[in-house]
């Protein structure tokens, strides 16, 4: 930028950076409270949920499951041995893309009546963001109430030597491919691996997932990951555990992964999927300008303000404190009503459980993984809940054992937890894992939001005979140990 | 009873009268209590529940559910376009209902450590019940502290001359029917008249559905109801609404049935399922005994404590407030330990939501009707808040518009509705319509039997993509209008 550039400048209440759900949300609450709004997006107006993460990945896991679930019913069963329709499945996760276009989601901003700037938005000083369109042309907006950091992360890949060459899949290859590679190595233990992996070999790949540590979904209670290993196994993925990857290279199209140290296996495949991490998307946003630091995440308290600026917000996945869309959408929605109180001098109100706190954050996210078994979790695992200082005590309960988990499905496996706090007699966290548990861990998080005590739950009668019931057995196991 | 023969005689603590969920769980709490029990059953230990409701019904309704589910979505919806394996269906069934037979459970009932009597119960005066056994040999059982009535309710006929020779189905017939029969004339709007059409017209029926109504199941939102009979259309069954029962007979195996008043058609079919209504199973327990009306419902106060006796209790159905498994259940959880209490002499908690208080009765029942779609519901139907003298306001919202639902199925039709206290702020009713809501009630049936403010209720985030995610939409509903 020189000083004789013809640069157009605009002011704003609050200039939004990046056009997820989370800065969709954010513009959302501004706009709906009368703000003035600038919403910046370089790429898909919807971000990565709406095109190479939620959307897709459940649109391709959602026929898999249903499968699953009927291959378990005598009567239904002899049906649905054959595959699955992979061209059919690929067509309805394309239609949930919306074919990777955004008029529909720029409309939707235009009808809240937020200001649309399609480029590269950096900040370039205090309250100050400077856009650079598609076509080069920039302009400087200003916000005279905030700045929120909306830009979410990106995939992380490993540092082995000539992998751009290999073009490994990541998160966003992985939802959006056009057809299942024959042969796919998934690198990972985590949930984007996992989903993937059960999708793709259920879509016609042979899958084999490589894990460095011991297990899968190590940030829920252990029995969630053993649970999903086991089914994995059982649908043909070949999972293998304490596995790092030591090199990988593409020799004639085929991908070769060499794994050690140790052993160093030599495995060959069509495509490689390096489901390994996250990073956070602010090292081109100009964080220098004010005096922070590119590349890292952005603090912030639970109103979600950058810790030490008056200014300054980052919401979702780039702060660091779940990087999940729906916990996202939660702090946009506490951001741009903190944001607009602030604007209006009205009170703010930041206690905990305030409309201005994003205190979930700490006691009650929730995830559902949509994998065979569905895995599901609230709060905190029993590790996480003893780590914290937390007198508790964990319950658990057989899944197979519920009437309704035997009635859902023949050969019912799944597990229940809860981690009760023994001095406030309240749950800190529920983990579910099995066959059409997803719906059921919103029951959890209300308990845990709403600290509904223990002896309230007893009034809170489980409909029988659903999966449910579980409820009604863990508060009984709980009574009786 | 002459005074010559000789009666064996026993005294226990407590007598329970009907061996179904309910009575059982009033002897696992009197026996946990360490209380002598005694439990009487004339038919099977385990109850109309286990064998002729809702075991045998999710039974045959889980695989139309599931083979439902699978049918909107392309890429498995081609292999399941045919019909299902009845026969295959049917034998599960048999399992899930032990094939009939009581032994599991009379093995459970030992295991606690009651003692089980077969035969017919009856009151012989205070704190005794005569039991008559198969062999018709007579023993009289005292009770020290108190007698559970736990027997619950049977189907009632109309009063249509010639019915019996008919031999109509009731829910017991048609949860246990050993084959589908051709045609079959479903006379009732309720739950098990909307089961039983669902179940069998997917397993080989033709069904018509008589309603005498406007609509289905009236006593849930109006919505539950349409969209039901709208779903019970499509598949097949010829639904006639404002339709009442002239006459039926049976001619030359066939069942004929002309409706009446005014249009008089007559319908052929093999069977005739009446489900309209029930009736408590006290016309034979002896009431006259103790100087009350045999054949009436059982009044209650909160501890489940029959009005103006200080040792009878009536559990369950036969009291009338709730005519459902899970709620006698907890009644029977409540009446054990207000029992065990008062035999202590230890302090009766009957403040509301206390541990002797079936509290949840008046304000927390859920309900989920396994039909395609489910209906779920807990609390009060807008209707019955506004009778009650609430200031209430509905909030409703299209479940098709919630991105889980989209996803769990193609054509996903559903609609939820919550109930709002406007001068508490608190939840009375929530109602969920559609393919995959059953799981989620139970996250209502804690927000309100938890009273969970709506300002709590704003921190308590649904993992996307769910169809839970509807709790947001209900709230941003309530919160923009």
């Amino acid at each position: 930028m020189t000083e004789t550039e013809n640069i157009a400048s605009s002011t704003y209440d609050v200039v939004v950076l990046g056009a997820g759900p989370v800065g969709e949300n954010v513009a959302d609450r501004t706009r709906a409270a009368g703000l003035s709004t600038a919403v910046v997006e370089s790429e898909l107006v919807g971000g990565e949920c709406s095109y190479w993460a939620c959307m897709p990945s459940k649109a391709l896991l959602r026929p898999v499951i249903a499968q699953a679930d009927a291959r378990r019913l005598p009567g239904l069963s002899a049906s649905v041995q054959g595959p699955l329709d992979t061209a059919a499945v690929l067509a309805r996760r394309d239609y949930f893309t919306s074919n990777w276009k955004d008029d529909g989601q720029i409309g939707w901003l235009d009808s809240i009546g937020a200001d649309f700037h399609r480029g590269h938005g950096r900040l370039t000083g205090e309250r100050t963001v400077t856009v650079t369109g598609p076509d080069g042309v920039r302009k400087v907006l200003t916000a005279r109430h905030a700045v929120a950091v909306c830009t979410g992360t990106r995939a992380v890949l490993p540092d082995l030597p000539g992998l751009d060459e290999v073009k490994p899949w990541t998160s966003r290859e992985a939802t959006s491919a056009q057809a299942a590679p024959g042969r796919l190595v998934v690198v990972g233990g985590g949930v984007v691996a996992t989903e993937m992996a059960t999708a793709w070999q259920a879509l016609g790949s042979q899958v084999t997932l490589l894990v460095r540590g011991k297990g899968l979904l190590n940030r829920m209670e252990p029995f969630a990951g053993e649970l999903v290993a086991e089914a994995l196994t059982e649908a043909g993925v070949n999972v293998r555990t304490g596995t790092s990857v030591e090199s990988v290279t593409r020799e004639n199209g085929t991908v070769v992964v060499v794994t050690g140290t140790g052993t160093g296996d030599r495995i060959e495949a069509d495509e490689i999927l390096f489901a390994t991490g996250r990073a956070p998307r602010t090292d081109d946003i100009g964080l220098d300008t004010i005096g922070r630091e590119p590349g890292t995440w952005l603090e912030v308290d639970d109103s979600l303000r950058v810790t030490g600026s008056d200014w300054l917000y980052a919401v979702g996945d780039v702060n660091h404190r779940a990087l999940l869309t729906h916990q996202g959408k939660y702090q946009a929605r506490i951001a741009g009503a903190a944001i607009s109180a602030r604007a209006s001098g009205a009170p703010v109100q930041a206690d905990p459980w305030g409309a201005h706190a994003a205190t979930a954050d700490h006691d009650a996210v929730p995830q559902v993984v949509f994998t065979d078994p569905e895995a599901a979790a609230v709060g905190l695992s029993l590790a996480e809940a003893e780590q914290a200082g937390h007198r508790v005590r964990a319950v658990d309960y057989d899944l197979a054992s519920v009437s309704g988990a035997g009635l859902y499905a023949d050969g019912y496996r799944g597990r229940a937890r809860m981690v009760v706090d023994l001095d406030r007699e309240i749950l800190l966290g529920v983990t579910f894992v099995g066959p059409g548990v997803g719906e059921l861990i919103h029951s959890a998080t209300i308990a845990i939001a709403g600290q509904v005590p223990i002896s309230r739950l007893w009034h809170a009668v489980p409909s029988y005979p659903t999966i449910s019931e579980v409820w009604l057995r863990l508060l009984e196991a709980y009574r009786d140990n």
